[in-house]
């Protein structure tokens, strides 16, 4: 078929047969099809969607487009996360290693930071000496002998989606529930795993800010993972001020290895752990989310999961003395702290803003060349909820750069709305997801 | 603003500014902004959609994307028709000449076979020596002196429509309203007319089909025009067979000359006479369009038009002796006649066939750097509603090509309905549209 032909069978809703769709998208990676030609399809894809079936198809041309990870060697069913999205999210760094310590291997290829969200690669390479970039020859022994590992995306895995995700950025066609559906299954199911847990988020720090349309993506998302055979389960959850309180690369590993340590955030102690138990149970190493969850407790309290994240940093070439000793690590050149200009609740946090802020203290990449200060961030000592006097402080911020810190402390006080009336942070895991549809989650209380 | 932005707002059905629109066009016509953004625009547009203001702004944008020529210096009101494409449309040939006659100048730059039409230029080529291509300086000669002038499109007019047609022919964003409308006006508007007859085809050998979507087009396109401050009329008329008996370049040059002598090829001379009443009347030479036809008939008769016509065709480049002798032409080396395998009445053409069959003849291009044969084409001998014997001639075809022309001959009968019910075929102008709205027509006998 011309191409012409399946771009306007695209656009006037038809459905795409797999040879349509790999003819196109593997005529697009090497070079048959021009980007022009890829841009009309992203956009007639974006208004016409794609039917179930046809997700199906286009995630399994993505997948193999390149190479697809055989783990089949290794015991166990191997089980990743994936997160849509948010600001101070440093889930993943907790999670994996509390996970594989609970007995379920942890494969995870993750992403950079984009647009006002964090990446989870970033924070891993704050970390002087972790390297990111293991071949897979690599990946795959340590996720043999540690049972965790944490990498990037290689060149090898998924080509398509970096050349059409570049191309969509620049044509305002990101936010399409298919193309976003297919380029995070493809990525997750070249990796290896037998099952896969979602974190999609919503609220005013997600990419998908409203309730229906992160519902309709974790829905899109499960049933392609359970079309291409693996179990796949989804959870909505809050990200409508930043999870936990330290926002930066490093600032959140610090976070983060505390926790592994036992320290209670509740708001990212919660969605840990329920990320975590869900995994645990498709692993097949609980019989029930909640069992997954005390077990997860078990490994935290135990030092199992600090001590497997000890480990996994040092077989990726990190300096582990960091991690027992943050205080090691060189410290910003400049800390403002930015105070309440009135005393009341704090009821609600700009999130994407913030993360944006974030950004301009050097946490993350304007163009694409940039390079993060691993250092720079913000840490939040009041949430949702809490009450604040006038001039108490209600967040540092930590830069090399200067110049514009004042304006930034003045724009990140207007982020956050203190007022009078009394407010509770609602509960942070909103919703359960999977194939047999949508169901209201309460976490249950874990000791 | 960013490319990116503007995409996005006419993705999401925003209307963009004329600020918006200029930055994002001329940065595509000077390579600042790329094809892949400038398609992803297109289909968002397509999907989209433009308010009538954003219509009017995006022919401006287009028109001053290049020259637009002013005939200001040049006495009377100039006029213009422009047809969306059919079969057998010579139309333009008699026309031209014949309002002319009558004291209206008709600055006229058509267009290329396109698809299954045919196209003036190529049809004004096929007379020897007649040169299309004039510069800006020549073409307002030849209007200051003849009266009406032909010529193709030259590089400095609306370049926008040339980079972006081209686009839109490989990207599935041609059947866009206000896409074609901008595409159309925008070039009209830059041959400095002070008021356009518009013919918009209805059909199945026209590009709009359905009556609907011909009527769209239609009130899209004199809303441009009267917003642009031209006055713009239009009519819907049939493209449900071809016009007039003769398809193929110097055939149709041959039957436009018949008639421009005085032969009433009935259809044809129809739509040329209500198309050249309503030039004449807008041209401010007549009270009506009655009146207009009125005098486009006695230009006729009194061989007026036809003497345009030869000056016009001398003051090209055109030798003269070919449309006094058309039997001087040279002769296609096959002539076949195709015959009706059966009794009945002609009840119906696939025309849009007919016209990819002509392109098989040697009458058109399959790609854009084929040669035509202007002797190639075919010659209709029963119409819709004539009665037609058991192995009578239904058409004769000519062509210089051989090998496939029994086949061909075989497949234009195909395209050919006989049935034994009775048929007549309707009139062949159906509607007036002018800014007042759509009103039916009836076309007035004229003798």
């Amino acid at each position: 078929m011309n191409p012409v032909d399946i771009i306007r069978k695209k656009r006037d809703g038809g459905t795409l047969s797999r040879e349509e769709l790999e003819q196109f998208i593997a005529g697009y990676v090497n070079g048959e099809i021009p980007d022009y030609q890829m841009s009309a399809f992203l956009m007639a894809a974006y208004f016409s969607g794609m039917s179930p079936e046809e997700m199906l198809a286009f995630t399994d041309v993505m997948l193999h487009s390149g190479e697809v990870i055989d783990l089949s060697s290794i015991p166990g069913r191997k089980v990743d996360k994936h997160s849509t999205g948010g600001v101070g999210d440093k889930v993943s760094l907790i999670l994996a290693p509390m996970v594989a310590a609970c007995g379920v291997p942890v494969p995870m290829i993750s992403g950079r930071g984009l647009g006002h969200t964090g990446g989870t690669v970033d924070k891993l390479e704050s970390i002087p000496g972790f390297r990111t970039d293991l071949s897979i020859e690599a990946y795959k022994r340590v996720i043999a002998e540690v049972g965790v590992v944490l990498i990037g995306q290689t060149r090898n895995i998924v080509p398509a989606d970096r050349k059409m995700y570049a191309l969509r950025d620049v044509t305002a066609t990101i936010e399409s529930i298919p193309l976003i559906a297919g380029s995070i299954m493809s990525k997750k199911l070249a990796e290896g795993i037998d099952a896969l847990v979602l974190d999609v988020k919503t609220g005013n720090g997600a990419f998908m800010q409203s309730t229906e349309r992160s519902l309709a993506l974790a829905r899109t998302l499960v049933s392609i993972g359970t079309g291409m055979g693996k179990e796949t389960i989804g959870f909505i959850t809050a990200m409508d001020q930043p999870l936990g309180r330290n926002v930066g690369n490093w600032l959140e590993v610090v976070e983060a290895v505390e926790c592994l340590r036992g320290k209670n955030v509740p708001d990212l102690m919660e969605v840990t752990t329920v990320l975590g138990g869900a995994m645990v149970w498709v692993g097949g190493k609980a019989k029930s989310i909640e069992e997954g969850m005390h077990m997860c407790r078990s490994a935290i309290w135990s030092g199992k999961a600090y001590e497997k994240f000890l480990l996994c940093v040092q077989r990726q070439g990190g300096d582990p003395s960091y991690i027992e000793q943050p205080a090691r690590y060189p410290k910003s050149h400049y800390s403002l702290e930015v105070r309440s200009p009135r005393e009341g609740i704090v009821r609600a946090f700009n999130t994407t803003q913030i993360g944006m802020l974030a950004i301009e203290l050097g946490a993350g990449r304007m163009k694409i060349e940039d390079r993060i200060d691993p250092k720079a961030g913000m840490v939040f000592l009041k949430k949702i909820g809490d009450r604040v006097g006038r001039g108490e402080v209600l967040a540092e911020i930590h830069t090399d750069r200067h110049g514009k810190n004042e304006d930034i402390a003045r724009r990140l006080v207007d982020c956050v709305d203190v007022g009078v009336e009394d407010v509770k942070a609602g509960p942070r895991v909103l919703t359960f997801v999977d194939r047999a549809g949508v169901h209201p989650w309460v976490t249950p209380t874990v000791h």
